[in-house]
Formats: C-alpha cells, structure tokens, sequence
C-alpha cells in the first residue's frame, strides 16, 4: 500500500522515470505557517546526500504544491504536490529491459505484477524517498511548534566510524566499482510523555515499520537494541525521579530509549537503522535475463555508492511523521 | 490500536488480571479445517517457554472459540475467542499500586490515560501474547495447507549460543536474582514470489513491526541485517539462476533474506529479534512512588528470568500472521 | 469488515446459533464512568422491542465485560465483551439446512463463503445487533457527558403513523401471518460545530453507512431528505443569525439536518432509516434448496412480525458510535 | 479523510481555485489497458451535465497522468494525476471572504478549521467531484472486462418525471433566479454473486456511504427502498429459481435489489439518490457576516440552477469504485 501513517497520512505516487513523483499528505493539523523554502532545503539535501561522492544525477526536485496551503498556512485540508521528473533519460536503462538486476526489484515485480517499468527501478527506485521528505518536513515543521525535534546523522560506513574515515571508505569503494553500507543513528528530543499505543501500535513498531520500508533498511534497534540481548536485566535499568528543574519525572539512564511498554516516558527517543550496500556495482555479475538464461551484468552510468549519506533526512522525515501522528493519535483517544 | 493485519486482522483485549484476555480473528479464509488442539499445544508452548527455568504461574490457558468455526471448519465470518485468567491474585500486586516500577509501563500509562489497572502490568503485561499465539496459529494452519512453514528458535541467551550454555545462563542469572536478555532467528519457507507492497508496505516493514510490537523486542534485521553495514556491495550479491528442479527462478545465495524491493522472491525469509533482559528483578532497586517520592522497590514472587524462551512462538505467530495477510492482500493485485 | 469506526471502533463476532455472540470496543477514551446497568436496559429495549408482538425468543442477553474497565471506569485499553447464546435450540432450523430462504443471506453466504452455518440465520442474523448496542450504548454515555443526546423513534408502521394505528397494523399482519415495515426517525442534539470530514468523510456518509449496515435498513435520509428533490432552493435556505441566548451561530431553519458540508452546524442532526418488512412470514412461499430444486418453505417457530420496534435501540447505537468517532476525529483536526 | 476505498482506494486533494486538483488511486489492478480517452470524456460529461442549462464556468478539466501507466496499461502502483483549474478567477468570490453563505459550507469550515480558502466553497466546492470521475472511470474500465457495468439517469427533477418537463423545470427554476432539487437512478449489472462482507461492510452500507459523500446529497435508497416501509412482507418475496440459461440461481423479482443480506446474489443492483436543490441562488437572502452581523447575500455570476445533470456521472463513478473494491475484497478474503 502506498499510504502511510494513521491520522497524518502520506499517500505516495511515482515511478523514477514517468512524468513526475508526487504525493498527497492528509491529518495535517490547520492553521501552521509551513516554510516552503525549508523543504525545498530538505529535498536538496537528499539529492546530494552529505557527502560528494553521491549519485551525481542532476534532479533538480522542485516541489510543486498544489492544494492545502492558503497564504502560506495550512487549511486542514489534503495537501497534494508534485515533484517533476526533470533528468529522466530512459535510454540509459534500456539494457535493463531483458534483465534481472540482483538484489533488486526486478525480478519480485515481475512476479508479483505480472507487468514493470522497468527504467531506473520503476516504482521500486529510491527516487520516491522525495516524497517521504516532503511529507516529512511538513510534520516536522509542525512538531517543532510543539518543541519537538529529529535529528539524524552517519554513524558507520562499512567498518569506520569517524567522519574522515567514512568519506575514504565511500571514496574507496567507488574506486573499486564497488559499494558500502553503513549505519544512521537518530535522536528525537522533546516528545512528551504518553505517545504510542498499546500492544500492536507501540511506538516502537511504528518507528520500526517506517525506518524498514525505507530503501536498503536491513535492520532496526531502538534504546539498548541488539546489545540488549548481551546483558543482564541490572545493568539496563532506567530508575525515575522527579526532576525539579523541568518539573517532570525523568529517568536517571534511558537504555529503554525513552519508550516503556510502547509508549513515549518523555526522554530522548534513540534508534539506529542498518543499510545495506547499493544493490549496482560497477562490476560484471553473473545474472538472469528475463527469459531465464544466464548472462553477465555490466552496469555503467550514474549510481550512488553508498545510499547511506542521502537516507539521512528520510530518516528524519520518516520519523518526523511517525511522531506527529502518533501525538495526533494521543489527542483522538482523549476527550479533555 | 488494538488491531494487528490489513486483510487477516486480529482484534485483542484484556488485562493481565481483569476476568479473560481474547480477540477476535478477521479475514479468515472459508473453509479451512482448524485443528484446535494444535492450538491449545501452541498456547502451552508460550506458557511454559523451551525451558524449566521460567515464571511458574499455573496459567491454564484453555481457550475457548465462541464463533466463526463450524463442524470444525472456518466460515469465513469473525472468529472470536477467549482465555479466562484462572490464577489471577491480584493481593499479589498490591505492593505495585503506588509505584512506578522501572524499565515498566506503569508511568507511560498513567501519562498516557490518567488512570490504569496496576494489577500484573495490565494491559501492558505480555499475558496478552497469548491472544497472539492463537491468531497465529490459525494463520499458521492455513499457511501450511499453501505450503508454508514458519520456525523460530533462540539463538542468543546474553553472551551464549549453545543450548546448554544458554541454559545455565538462565539460571545462573536467577540465582543472582537477575535476568537475561536473548535474540530468537525465525525462518519462513515456502513463500511464493510477489508478497509485499510496495514503499511503505514493505514485507520487511510489516514483519519488523510485528516483532517489534511484542513485549520486551529491542531491535529487529533480516538477511544481512546490521551486518550489511559493515560490507562491500560485492560480498552480498544474490545471483538469481534458473533452478530446473524447481521450475523456477531462485538465488544462489540469500543475502536479500528472501525479499527483494520489499517484495519476496521466493527464497526463505529470515530475520532475528533481540529481546531485552525482563525489567523485573529480585533485587532492590530504586525508583519513585506515584507521588514522585524516592523508594526502593523489592520484588517478590513468581517471575520470568527471561522471556525468550516464551517469546520464540510468540514470534512464529507474529511471523505467520503478516505472512498471511500478505498473501491475501497479493491475491488483490492481480484479477486475472 | 466486521470492525465499525476509525478511532472509536466496534469489532463484532458471533453466529446466532454458537455459543456466543460479543465485540471488542477500541478507542475510548479513558476515565470515564461506565453505568453497566444501563447497558443492560439497552440491551433490553433491543430484546423485546416497544411492542407486545416482538419474537417471544427468551434470549437474556446478559453481557459480560472481560476487560478494558477498572473500578467501573474505562482504562482506554479496549474493552471485550461477550454474550452467551442461552437460547440458542438449532433443531428449530434443521429444516433450513438444505433449503434457501428468500429475501435471506442464505443463498448468497453460500456463494461468498462456498459454506454457512444455517442455523437461524448464522452470521447474517439479526442478533449481532445486540453487539451494537453495547458498543453504542457506551458511546452514549461517553457523548452525555460532553451534552450531547441521541433519541429515535417510530415514526410509520405500514401505511400508519399513530402509535395506536401502528400498534393495530403490527397485530393485524402477526394475525395474516404476513410481516411489515416502516420508518425510524432519529434525532441527535447538542452536537458542537465541525464534525465531520470533507469529501469521503461527511458526517452524513458516516451514518448512512452506519445505518444501511443494519439489518433490513432499505433507505436513509437526512434534513429535507428525498422530500429536497421536489422542492425549489428558496424554499430550503437556513438563514444563520447569532443567537444571543446561546452565543452561538443558530440557523432560523433546519432543512439542512444539522450538517452543511459535511460538517456539522450545531443544530440538531436528524434522518430518516426505512427498515422493510421482516421476510420470514408464516405463510407458503415458493424457493429452491440447496440442490437448485422448486421447493415449497413453510416456516413455524417464533419469528418477529416486524423489526422496526427492536431496530429502535439499534438506530440510536449505530449514531452514537458514528458521533463520538467524529467527535474524536476532529481532536486531531487543530492541535491549538 | 479524503481517501475512499478499502483496497481499490482514491485519495483525493484539491480546492477550488488554488493551482489544481488531483488525486492518487491506489490497488489498482496489474495489467490492463486503460483507455485515457474515455477517461476524458467521462470528464466532459460530469463538467456540462446532460443539459445545456448548467453553470457556463468554462472548466477544460484536462486531467494528466504522472504515474502508475506504462504503454497504456496499468503497472498495479498508484497512479497519480492532476487536473489544473485553469479558469479559477478568485476575484469572482472577494464578495464572499467576509460573508458566511447559507446552507453552503463557509460556517462549518471555519468552526472545524478555524481557517477557509473562501475562494468557490474551497474544499467544499463539488469541482473535486472530477477527481471522483477519474477514479471512477479507471474503475469502471477494469469492471467492464470483467463484464459489469453501470449506468444512472436521471429519474425526477422537482416534481417532474420525464426529460422535457425535467428540462422546462430547470429553465424555469433559472428564469426565476432559483434552483431545483432531483433523483438520480443507478443500475449495475454483471455482479457475480458473493461480493459485500456481513455486518458492517454490507454492500448497500459501502453504497450509501459512497453516495452520501457527494455534494448535495440528501437520502439514498435501494431495492425497494423506502417504499418498503409501506408494504407487507408477502407483496415483497423474490422467489429464486434455477435458471437453466444463464446456469445459476436467479430470483423471479428483485425488490431487494440485488443485494441480501449485505452481499450481492448475481440480480441487478439498483438504488436512487436524492439531490437537493443548489444553494446557491440569485436572489437576496438573509444571512450573517463573519463577525456574526446580519446582512443580505446576493449573489452573481455563473452558477448551477441544479446539479443533477452533472451529478450522474459522479454516481456511476461513485459506484465503480464501490463495486470494483468489494471485488477486491472478496479476492482477498479466499484463497482458493
């Protein structure tokens, strides 16, 4: 489904090389002031990542809004937009046409379609993380009026884990035709105590669903994490007290990652997302084509190296409306 | 929300000392023999855990179905159930009304709903897993007469992973008046090519968030994983071939853990789930009262040291459920 | 579906002839005071109607809450609930095993299902409503303490709209061995401005949908209704003033029912839902069995002449759960 | 919520005059060929009626298509599509800014919102009902393979029943700076019996609820809709048969109008719906300004006399996603 969300919903359209991407976003609260400027800043810092050695295809990303905004705030209404395919040269993709790419989307669409687009991934293209950065923004913008804020950074490339060392391994790889994978690790400050739902809707599993339908996510952990697993339940304990200064109940730790029992305890939400090297090398691999006989695979043209460095603000924007939702959840199940 | 699944759906009630726990099951295909006494093992399963070293509470669990079977067979009409809470002593948690005891739910519910049954964790308490356990088993009985089977075991008890070492593990830490933490791997196989939505209905998605809305489940990966962060692009190549055998096309390796574009290719699908050490030890811990007052809380009585052993079926019904529902949702995709 | 609403939601189970019928309520919200006496008087009304002629079925329906309530409060945490079939004799039915009732959901259950429990109607019966009218009862309740009432009532029996007239018709029909229709009238008031969503989600959508899902409902109406679309737009404009008494916006007229756009106006909301005749009559009436064979059915045993007296109660469920789901939907509409 | 639909789902956005409006239809079948063309025409009919007296607002309605189509067939992604309000002269509407028009939305927005694009009704203007058709149309083209179609006429227009005297009242109703309400009548044909689900997705509720939701809208009623309230059970028996040459079961009449029990028996659906008269009229009313002054409208310009003849597309569109989502559904919920 291409929906997303509860109450703020974004629902996604596109593939890479149609005409246009696009979405439409609905549960946007009314009356906030939406800069427009800052998602097209959003969008340019998915396009070329936060690094220089990302894809170099020059998508421009102008988002179009079309609905839902008057004199700059927002009516209540669905917001629809678009994003124009403006750099969409198929040619370079025909010789995917016959072909199973590995570790792609190739092969599953097919089956499951019967049918593909099969230029630049189609609707399996990371190219449709725009509109989740659109999306994103907005709730983000809105949450930052609750003094709530996402941020997000690069914290492994392959083994390294500084910035220099990150840049060399991306660099390397690219050198090697290869690609690398990596980790971005992300703090939400300011949520208030009580978000997330009991048993199914825990706001752990909404954050784990939105970080995992993200291009290339191979894992999730939250808090403590997968290190959890190697410790003994005293070493992981959160004891709360009663903070003066802010005037609220805190924890003295946060291994638990400011969530218990599925819902938010009012500190800083942590968690990571793993992902996995880019799918094209620019090496020959051995491969299917579409008719079933073996055959070689040489990639060349434009590709990321590592995705990771351009995942950085989807990551804030998936988790940016995750968290509004949830908080516009925690309004609809109170009547005072 | 209390509902799990898009087409199969399950609906889930009760407080861990309120009169019974239940659910209701949705989309269930027409007629399906179900065989209850399979799911009465099931349920036993979960009860006593893979190993003599969890809670000794004398949970019955008997379940009885109240609609939606006929003569042994599913009539496709909601299918509900209930599990009486038999041994419910609720004197046992007095001592917890006044407190918020660390790492719990207990204050996010009080943040949450102004009010809450402290009674064994209520709603909040993994009794619920149970209801779980019998919506997956019934998923799992229909899976299998398509060929699909679904197998999860412990594969982590803190720093151990061989049975007998995971094992005095697990009572080596209650002796200590601790607990321990753990990772279950699940394995799906039998899953035809083309389940899964695109974008945010990714399969990884929707199984992530299955897992990481059961009690205690810190971080979730699937193929690679975490460990697809730290590798070349070129190390995890899945070369797709024709298999003559099966009359179909598979992957000489399986990397993409079964899912390729969020989609399944036919490959078995796997995954780990790290589960945190029970936040319940006997030992004195601080933490404040509900008057925001200092104390010390001291736990008594019976107590999981660590709930992966009980968790591993837990997982295999949160597994089958998402798969079912995937597979009757792809029955929409395509009419013909 | 068998679940109602998007936040304040009602899953309903049960055949009429198995062992129970019930639901789980979810979305409500919590620490509100819940009468279960009054449920049980609801419940009531829905049994034995507001006519001496209803079926002389001794059903009890006494519920049993299983969760989601403390100490006579609601926790937030979805609320189960069960009601025992105490009267539940299936040999009455053995006659409608191979036979198709028509105007019935006997033969078309067998086409969606290629199975039914046929024992007094199974899953299509009308007892489900008594499902409804817990979940709608508690949403009463919840809607009182925000000022808001919902009362229906009999406005035509055949051709008749005097109580006596009516009461006379009813009698007169059982006497025929023939059934009849007629029309509820329902009037909701102290409903606040802006409920209701645009477009798909306008207010009136929402109760035609929860009124056409009642059994036997054959039209719904609102305001000025069917009568609108013979009148001219003079004669149905509701000039709106200010209205010292109640600082509020009044409109002088009600034609539009309560809601323009959608969304309501805070006048009362009313409509009209026509209900058709009960099709079990006591007379011969040509069908086919199960084979496709020319058949004559008979029917004896106890049966409603008319619906409509039971379907009171029903009407007003079904509007209370559809104007607190509203009710919490437009809490997420403005987070100021 | 501005979607529609459980699987086959149209998510809608759009206000009058700002710069377009569009939608995203998701679940759409994999693999047929849409014709764009018919969608155009489609278009045409809901933008001047089936009569020539309607609004003269010069609208091209062009719709474009951005994704989800390759070569002309649908690739089972969402296809996303906009329509440009080409002719949105907003000075037109500066008389309304300050000005709360009767029986229109103005009032209610701005209680639900607190903010309104005043400009054309906004949100509430019937102009996204194009957004409707092309959703529709895309429905009705995948219904047709599968050898269902729909048609609605007008039936009534005021008091009048056959198409001169139905025109002369709307000529009239304009001379007279008035407007007049009607009834349009729907029939599908081709339904395979089994589809609509038991208890609250019967067929006639997801009906009411997909007609109810258009602009002016006042009552729905199928089979023998209201007029059921009037009869006897016996005047209302639709005997079945075994039909030799269609080979499947049929019934001698249809007053239930192809729908028992919630799910479709293979008879012909048929339902009316009523319309009232536009609200907008030319002469002076009395109505209140946003500060809750008293003071007269009068309006100008080009508007509807009666929105009937433009409504019947919107109707078949209405009902080809309701009709092709119940499809869908009833794919999902079997296996075999």
């Amino acid at each position: 489904m291409n929906t997303f969300g509860n109450i703020y919903r974004l629902t996604n359209f596109g593939e890479s090389h149609g005409p246009a991407i696009g979405g439409v976003i609905d549960g946007v609260p009314a009356g906030y002031d939406i800069d427009l400027a800052e998602i097209q800043r959003q969008l340019d810092r998915r396009r070329t990542g936060q690094s220089p050695t990302d894809s170099s295809r020059n998508e421009t990303d102008k988002v179009k809004f079309l609905s839902g905004l008057y004199e700059g705030k927002t009516l209540g209404t669905s917001i629809g937009f678009v994003i124009e395919n403006s750099d969409a040269k198929s040619r370079d993709y025909d010789a995917c046409k016959n072909i199973y790419r590995p570790n792609h989307a190739d092969y599953t669409y097919q089956a499951k379609y019967g049918i593909r687009d099969y230029r630049g991934g189609g609707r399996a293209s990371a190219r449709e993380t725009a509109v989740r950065v659109v999306g994103g923004t907005v709730a983000l913008q809105i949450l930052k009026a609750q003094g709530i804020d996402i941020k997000a950074h690069i914290s492994r490339i392959g083994t390294h884990t500084t910035p220099e060392e990150m840049l060399r391994e991306i660099e390397q790889a690219k050198a090697e035709g290869d690609s690398v994978g990596g980790i971005i690790s992300c703090n939400i400050s300011g949520v208030p105590a009580g978000l997330g739902e009991p048993v199914f809707g825990k706001l752990q599993a909404m954050l784990a669903s939105a970080m995992m339908s993200i291009n290339a996510a191979k894992g999730f952990e939250y808090g403590s994490g997968f290190d959890s697993a190697y410790h003994r339940g005293s070493q992981l304990i959160d004891s709360p007290y009663f903070d003066k200064d802010s005037n609220r109940v805190r924890t003295r730790t946060n291994y638990s990652g400011g969530i218990q029992g599925g819902i938010s305890n009012g500190e800083d939400i942590y968690f990571n997302v793993a992902f996995k090297p880019v799918a094209t090398i620019m090496r020959p691999i051995e491969t299917i084509d579409t008719e079933s006989n073996s055959t070689i695979l040489r990639m060349h043209g434009r590709h990321d190296v590592c995705v990771v460095p351009r995942a950085v603000v989807v990551v804030e924007a998936m988790a940016a409306m995750t968290i509004l939702d949830a908080l516009l959840l925690s309004r609809a199940t109170q009547l005072q």
